[in-house]
């Protein structure tokens, strides 16, 4: 499959969500400028997209909802359960696995880690939080899919060899630092403050 | 000023966290080298980045750490406090309030609004939850700097259009939808769910 970029891959995202609204609604098709109107973005652009996974759509007819959400999910694979793992029992990850909106979509918490000792056997919701100790034991017959990484930033790249080593390829990084991993691995990195910082630095700017 | 791009200014927040490490650790100096290695970029790219703002640093001798992080706080804004509303009282703008490092540097909860009856009056922490019926009154003499957006996908423009006509010039929107503003207002998306699409897109398209 040709290299898809990143924002391709977030258009997919808000169209699946406009498409399951359309579902819900018993909507039976959409067009492209629909599509289009609500991803922010133009009809060519949306055919473009979805072009790069084969032929949607009989012009003049729209897509069918159905099989356009059907096939974007089978496409980002969210057809399927991803088991992921929650490493740092910090606020972040409590707020994380708290909101289960970020789980809504196959994706599944297996366990949850942490190396502090007043934390450790704590309960959370249906986990009790491991102590990362066990991590490698854990994973070895059957790695998980991705490590959520919302440890302390002096932590993070510690923590993410040993993600690695034991086999994870996926990591969502909270910790505010850039982190080195091998090309197998895919790392992705969000961190609110530094939004919020980025807003200020817009609106410092516009000042100026 | 020239227009500076988004990846410089994520930069400069990785930058200043650690020059904050280091000033924490009692070092007066910091290298180009050390800023590249520890931002994952080279230290062409960290003179670059610092050039925009005028003249850092003695050859040989690298960055005052606290001449340098001092500066990156001015430049970004974050010498003086920011006051935020947030908008949306469901479970990521709890998540959000809870998790005070978001507001750890000047960015200050002014209010927390929504509209759902059984919402309002409601206390989080130290705020109480108000009718978002309040917002053009509360913010008519004083509007706030940013207001954090977390309210469903569906309520979103329409909340943002309040929020523009209320004269806030910056928003962190949590809806999964693309929002129109106008161009005098800074919006920037976050979605944490669209960050896990993204990963199991990674991990789908390598099995592929």
């Amino acid at each position: 499959m040709k290299r898809i970029a990143d924002s391709t891959v977030r258009r997919l995202s808000l169209y699946l969500r406009f498409l399951e609204d359309f579902e819900q609604r018993g909507l039976e098709t959409i067009s492209s400028d629909e599509l289009a109107r609500r991803g922010g973005t133009t009809s060519a652009q949306v055919r473009k997209d979805l072009s790069f996974f084969g032929s949607f759509g009989k012009r003049g007819l729209g897509y069918s909802v159905a099989e356009l959400s059907s096939r974007i999910r089978e496409i980002m694979g969210l057809a399927r359960e991803w088991r992921v793992i929650i490493v740092g029992a910090g606020k972040i990850g409590a707020a994380l696995a708290q909101y289960r909106g970020f789980f809504q979509r196959g994706f599944h918490i297996a366990a949850v880690y942490d190396s502090s000792p007043e934390k450790i056997g704590r309960s959370w919701d249906s986990h009790t939080i491991r102590d990362i100790r066990n991590l490698e034991r854990d994973t070895a017959a059957n790695p998980p899919d991705i490590a959520v990484l919302t440890v302390p930033a002096e932590a993070a790249q510690a923590t993410l060899d040993r993600i690695v080593a034991a086999g994870i390829k996926a990591v969502l990084n909270f910790a505010p630092v850039q982190l080195q991993a091998p090309a197998d691995v895919t790392v992705r990195t969000v961190n609110m403050a530094m939004e919020l910082e980025a807003l200020s630095f817009a609106l410092t700017s516009r000042e100026g």
